[in-house]
């Protein structure tokens, strides 16, 4: 499947390991990740210097194309924000987990939309339990 | 005119002030702000107590009642990142003000939407003069 991972750039990048955990996770289950650079920070410096347009539209148009979002929503973002907002209200499955503690935005948890999963993680293994869930119920 | 102000709450509060300052002169010129609370500390405790869907539904009928929307996007957020997505592409006039600085995110300062109006402020003279102009070119 195609699969779009969302999580902070220019918001901060202490959850980073997380990032790269869960792109790996997608990609190990055959999955094609298309914003792999979001956990990786050597291309994320490279793309710094890409204008801002080239960055919005590509990422908008692997949103339209993606067959499903899984976002890290524990650290606040404008880009994740958007993004996940956009991937919700086009119909596309969204997961989005969040490291147990965090104050998570109302205009999340509070989000009734069907396609949309929010589940917070004590531990990798948790949060490896659900994205596997998650991957599981897609592809039935 | 109706004005929805989005600022971050979960996010982070450090630019409180000038969300207090925003709401103050949008309600100056006589606008009504409908989430004139998000400048309100004290408002806002209140709120906490909410329920998330109830916030999140309440938030989105106003997105959606507004006539335009003011966001201060200087502090990385998940629920103003939903919001100011959500206004441009509901076609409403969106002005965007950040300090000058922060590093903002591509997915607001590479939107090419034509009713999205990015602004930098250094100060607090530039950022009234920001909000004038966006409050001017609306009311003709």
């Amino acid at each position: 499947m195609k699969i779009y991972f969302s999580g902070s750039i220019s918001g901060g990048r202490e959850h980073e390991a997380i990032y790269q955990h869960l792109v790996a996770r997608c990609q190990a289950q055959g999955h094609h990740v298309f914003s792999a650079h979001v956990a990786d920070p050597i291309a994320l410096e490279a793309e710094k210097e890409m204008p801002p347009r080239e960055v919005f539209e590509r990422d908008v148009s692997w949103v339209k194309e993606c067959e499903a979002m899984v976002a890290e929503v524990s650290t606040p973002s404008l880009g994740v924000g958007y993004e996940y907002g956009l991937a919700v209200q086009l119909g596309k499955p969204v997961l989005c987990v969040y490291r147990s503690g965090v104050r998570l935005s109302k205009m999340i948890s509070g989000n009734p939309a069907p396609n949309l999963t929010v589940a917070v993680y004590a531990d990798e293994a948790e949060l490896d339990r659900q994205v596997d869930a998650f991957l599981k119920s897609l592809t039935g």
